[in-house]
């Protein structure tokens, strides 16, 4: 119980706590630093913790301390905020979520995307390379993943400019704005303490700080043209978008799931004895009409096992790296997170409640992606909302849209 | 001319200035700071030019001032290294080469990696999809590329372990140490200035502070298993070395050749008309015996079209980001760029002079890339050797080795 007022139903009591990097609109505080959202609050850690490493615009010192201060600082914070005697003192630290303005929660070291739901890359397989088998020969055997550009990751609500690009093309590609815009639905998990030796699938929890939302926005037209033989580069390294609020993995204790059965067995590298999986349930929204339910439970590779693949080959990781899923899509047409899937390459477009289709995203669309998590006695917590708005092209070389 | 005395063959004149970040072996100076290699010296900017910038551990700050700032610092190097009434500053700031230790030269934002060379992309291909057409329909329409790991990109001298993996198998994979370790020489681009725009052909020298050469270390057998649909990944993220000094395009003005003849001709925002090729020729000794000798200048796309292409999107760049060319290789055996062509796979290993053959690296063997380029009057500078010693591979999942 808390002496702070939350409604009922609140996704983020102190069951979730999660963190993100605030500063205020106009005045007090102006440098970004680190808090916690409770409600529809923020608590400044800094006023109220005093400990300087809240002070820091990004939560990487933080995050660099390791799994016994994550957990202490939890403690603390959740002291404070049911104490009564630390009702002046959290008082003065809290901020309304609505006077505030959100920014990138850490400082991003290497971005890494995996491709982790069968559903998805057997939908993809099939779209991209039709007649073939829809998923590659590896795929069962590793989480197939690429590097993604770090410089352009950004944190919700950063409008998305349309992209330019090599578009195929009849007889030779042609150059314009992206046609085929797309959304991908992914959740994220960020490195809290670096190694430089392989990380097994049981040291998941003592490296990795916390969850979060990701968009992958992604350019198909550019991306069927461009990535042989080296996967995708322009596609998607104009723009990822992730939740401002990373929900810490002790949140998440109640939403430990097992991971489907996987067939043929892992290698030993990457056995998952134990639960964990997670039970997220995202839901996108494309200008306000739920288009997507796309359930974490079903992917097939878990996120240690991501882990444990990322470091087999002795890469080092650091505070900040970040891996994403890859696109969550569960087995049914409406769990598909991406409209790629969606709308089947556009032979099936999306009905929208407007009257209005959609086979991929048009200037002003607004996409939010959201999830939420079992926590304990049947409640559940939420993900902060990725929102991001997509702004016509740029000017730029090719012709005008 | 200048009062120091230079080896007449010396490639690190007044012609070059290369820079770097270093710190003495013992004592001071202690903390690593910028300097520019002379000769076989180091002269320490910060306390030749009294500049804080250089006493920054890396270059960053420095590339950060742009193209304006990078010349006049060059012209006050020169005059300080030649006016006879510097001399004592001078001669207090240099260290020989010998007591110094040399530091990655700048912090790495993104690292993208193109595929530049016709001549390695044709054997690449025919080696890995024998039978198709060796260039993908895209290869000639634009500079393919894929990101790479930043954060395991490390200074000439770090060895290199041996990394493990999935390896391809008969009937399934098995995991253990690479059996197909490579080296791929190429040339790298920092950027001293980003941008939030697109960067055309012609803002290349406004952006791009200095060349460098780069080791895109690779794991031949991990990397055909896993590197379809989304392109190369642990293979190469385990290590990329470059080398210590940096060399300011500056440098470089009587290295610029075109590009050989581009067929189909290039989309307009990839159109190069000048001279934005770079005829460097670099070399590679393996265990000290020269291996190959490829030449930049046979490269398809210039250092210009890869930047126009990286950022034909809207990714922004970052000081620090850095993009290398892909191995280079010429049309000739003796000028590829890694055993996987210098091989042919495996199917004719390279004979050295000691008896032994390779197909692929050995423990303890040792790779070193070095380049020249022409800079006035016949003469020619330097790059600074990449060098790098394979270790065993580490204790890790899958068989001994």
């Amino acid at each position: 119980m808390t002496w702070l007022e939350l409604p009922p139903d609140s996704r983020f009591g102190l069951a979730n706590l999660p963190y993100g990097v605030f500063s205020g609109h106009d005045g007090y505080p102006s440098a970004p630093r680190v808090g916690v959202r409770f409600g529809d609050s923020v608590l400044d850690l800094l006023s109220a913790l005093a400990d300087p490493v809240f002070g820091e615009p990004s939560l990487n010192a933080f995050m660099a301390r390791g799994r016994g201060q994550w957990s202490e600082a939890r403690a603390t914070i959740t002291e404070l905020l049911t104490a009564e005697r630390h009702r002046a003192t959290v008082e003065a630290a809290l901020y309304p979520l609505s006077e505030v303005r959100l920014h990138l929660p850490f400082e991003v070291g290497d971005y890494v995307d995996f491709y982790a739901s069968e559903h998805h890359a057997t939908n993809v397989g099939r779209l991209f390379r039709p007649g073939a088998e829809p998923l590659t020969p590896n795929w069962k055997y590793q989480p197939i993943g690429y590097h993604g550009r770090s410089g352009t990751v950004m944190v919700s609500g950063t409008p998305v400019s349309r992209p330019r690009g090599q578009l195929p093309g009849a007889f030779a590609p042609t150059v314009g704005a992206s046609q085929q815009l797309d959304f991908e639905a992914e959740v994220g998990f960020v490195v809290g303490v670096g190694s430089s030796a392989p990380l097994s699938v049981g040291e998941f929890a003592d490296h990795v700080f916390g969850v979060f939302l990701v968009n992958d926005w992604s350019a198909r037209d550019i991306q069927s043209w461009e990535s042989r033989p080296l996967g995708p580069f322009l596609s998607k390294s104009f723009a990822t978008s992730i939740s401002p609020w990373i929900v810490p993995l002790e949140a998440l204790e109640h939403a430990r799931v097992g991971s489907p059965p996987q067939y043929p067995k892992p290698l030993p590298y990457l056995a998952d004895a134990g639960s964990s999986g997670l039970d997220l349930q995202l839901e996108v929204r494309l200008n306000g009409q739920v288009v997507s339910r796309p359930p974490f439970a079903t992917m097939y590779w878990s996120p240690a096992q991501m882990l444990a693949h990322m470091t087999v080959n002795g890469a080092s990781t650091r505070t900040g790296d970040f891996y994403a899923s890859g696109t969550v899509s569960g087995p049914d047409r409406e769990q598909r997170g991406c409209l790629l899937e969606l709308s089947w390459g556009g032979a099936e477009p999306l009905a929208l409640a407007d009257g209005s289709e959609r086979s991929f995203l048009e200037d002003g669309d607004e996409v939010a992606i959201t999830a939420t998590a079992p926590a304990a006695d049947g409640t559940r917590i939420g993900f902060g909302a990725i929102t991001g708005r997509i702004l016509p092209a740029a000017a730029g070389p090719g012709r005008a849209d």
